[in-house]
């Protein structure tokens, strides 16, 4: 056995941070043989220190003092799970003294990624955040060192847990958004306030840190498109299933070379594909290479203990190498490139329309003629009498063959306004793997 | 960037070995940026020097003396892709020599991987083997590095895309095993000889890799219980899908603590179930770990290109360990200790039965009663005289509770030599996630 020690600094000791310190204890001696050194743990920032810990942190580690901590010259890793804004400062500490960081913080690498990356770079510190997207599966590793020899063309998948848990629920005991919604904060899927999680925010962050590993994009959020789930309602899942599809969150990512697609929105997937079988609180992320071709990973989106699981194997990379000497190398092998961005009129996919319209003759007739007008072509028409949403009104669903985003947005401009129209239609792409 | 270099041996170039020295030239400087070295090829091993060879080959590299290629000091990593036994000796000769070894040769690490891994510690080389599971999915890389902060407690997969194959097409086209297998055999998909792969043999030697990573295990196979998909026919299919399942080939491992399970054969799993889906000749790899539950990764199970992404990516990691001077730790924290096996018969899990009885009254009182009198519940009993086998005869299916394979195995024995029985009864295990 080693008799190399690598020392810790923990930022934050929540349901993540003693999971951290649960599996540090559990694993030791397995985690000293693959680190090639003993991870110590030398200090933990708590907020208040007079709350009762878990039994793994001992109480003499216990500070509440963050920048004395990533500053103490002892420690030579920084783990930070507190998440939120407030860790930028130490993470930027950290990473100029030279210290490599691991965190779980989306947030933080989402909009500050390029900035806490190249202070990494400049002072040979590795940046480190497995658990910044989907939880406890290993898809920024995948991302990093499985497709390092290939060249990724594409990212998608389901990254809000709380979204596939609601979705879920309404699929299969077929309610409404409210009471799945409902039912998803009561078992602590969704928090009181659901809105950054239902309205694709989330999802939305997750997406930026994709990028950033499939593409070498650095492509904050707020610059692309996103949608949530509210406006979808029980009868979208039934139309679905009639086509043949399951609707999912996605967050959908391609390399055009020139430039990069993102966006975040509710789409149908094929129901006989592992993606619309990722049910649940589950995500799943489909990686596509050149030479690869598609590759999966599905597993536990969230959760204290699989987000620390990918934690404390980012700590394992990390303090390997620490010991070897070679600290920055992986990450100064990430790029971040500003890239252009594909405008979302340039789109190109199959769409489901939902309208919602008054019950009179020619109602049909007008709504495929806006479509034909901007030569959209549609390749299925459905009224079905029995299907009503919660706006009352007939309920009319058409499924287009392939055409541009911006043409078909042009055609519902075009309706705008019309009294047979009750609501504004719901516009949904149709992803096939 | 880097002036380093890190010189590699190629051992073989057909199929894969040809997407190796597309992948090195195509993504040198990605390659370089990440393993801190150019990487460089000092020989390629060819069996016939004279026939044509890939655009990428130097044709002075090439050379047939495998000996001398990977006892050339100048070749610090042997990168393995010819396959068979043959490989043996030279990889065996080069981690003597202390040199690290990248490998996609299954055969190799199934059945003497213990041996290989030993000589690897001995002389702090690493031996690296992405490639000989699952081709283009990381699955030895999640294993190995995402679950090495956490305790693996089952594995299980579809590691085998011919049999995946064969048993999608006798679904969704409804052809019966002899048509499937030559569909098969005209794709490229299944050898003029499709033994290995259509009786489990090729499934096996994966189970017996994955066990190693997994539990650490050293399990060769011929020490655990293997069965193909030969004896199924269309009919299963039919029934599997009236009780909610899709049939698939499985590896199935799990770790005991004192023991470890380990089998291979086709199985029934829930239709909802993600596993179910991963069709054609994808392969799927399903890990559980204690704190991070399960996490699926799915994705091309084989072909050139895939495995020599998995092969470049392995290479990668071994060239950064040579660099940084480190080369041997992460193979040393590689367990392969021999554990005890879980006797078949102690297994407990529910099961499909699927008789061929000739038409009689009584008959299905019987089949009852042998499992009844060996305390095995029955959960339904079908019989469709709809659906008939290729064998003639009335055909009853049954489905049990959870038992003891040992129990199930007596009440079928108890019924060998009937008269009643067309032919001996089929056993299907029912796996649920």
């Amino acid at each position: 056995m080693t008799d190399r020690r690598v020392t810790l600094g923990l930022l934050g000791c929540g349901t993540v941070g003693g999971g951290v310190l649960r599996l540090l204890a559990e694993n030791a001696d397995k985690l000293a043989a693959h680190a090639g050194a003993r991870l110590e743990l030398g200090g933990v920032l708590v907020r208040s220190p007079d709350k009762p810990r878990v039994p793994e942190c001992d109480p003499r580690l216990i500070t509440s003092d963050g920048m004395a901590l990533v500053r103490d010259p002892r420690i030579q890793v920084v783990v930070e799970v507190m998440g939120g804004e407030a860790a930028y400062q130490l993470i930027a500490a950290a990473l100029d003294a030279g210290k490599s960081v691991v965190t779980a913080n989306k947030l933080l690498i989402a909009t500050r990624g390029d900035e806490l990356l190249a202070r990494a770079e400049q002072r040979s510190a590795d940046l480190a955040f497995e658990g910044a997207v989907g939880g406890g599966i290993p898809i920024v590793r995948t991302l990093r060192e499985a497709f390092a020899s290939d060249q990724v063309t594409a990212v998608s998948g389901i990254v809000n847990g709380t979204c596939n848990y609601v979705l879920t629920r309404m699929l299969d005991d077929r309610l409404d958004m409210a009471a799945a919604v409902r039912a998803a904060q009561e078992l602590g899927y969704a928090e009181a306030d659901p809105s950054t999680d239902i309205d694709g925010h989330d999802a939305a962050h997750k997406l930026s840190v994709l990028a950033l590993l499939a593409f070498g994009a650095w492509v904050p959020p707020g610059s692309f498109s996103v949608e949530g789930i509210r406006e979808l309602e029980a009868v979208d899942h039934r139309f679905a299933n009639r086509f043949g599809y399951r609707i999912k969150h996605l967050v959908v990512g391609r390399d055009h070379g020139d430039c990069v697609e993102l966006r975040a929105h509710a789409a149908l997937v094929p129901k006989s594909s592992v993606m619309a079988n990722v049910s649940g609180v589950l995500n799943g992320v489909l990686v596509t290479g050149r030479a690869l071709g598609p590759c999966l990973v599905t597993g536990r989106g969230a959760g204290s203990l699989p987000t620390a699981v990918s934690v404390v194997s980012d700590v394992l990379d990390v303090a390997r190498s620490v010991v070897a000497g070679v600290a920055g190398l992986q990450t100064r092998a990430i790029k971040h490139a500003r890239r252009a961005l594909l405008p979302m009129a340039d789109v190109h996919t199959r769409y489901y329309v939902r309208f919602t319209v008054s019950d009179e003759p020619g109602v049909m007739a007008k709504l495929a003629g806006a479509l034909g007008d901007h030569r959209v072509s549609i390749e299925q028409i459905v009224q079905d009498p029995d299907v009503a949403t919660t706006a009352g009104g007939a309920t009319v669903v058409m499924v287009t063959h392939r055409a541009r985003e911006g043409a078909v947005q042009a055609a519902l401009g075009s309706l705008a306004g019309q009294a047979f129209l009750v609501r504004p239609p719901l516009l949904l792409r149709i992803e096939e793997p």
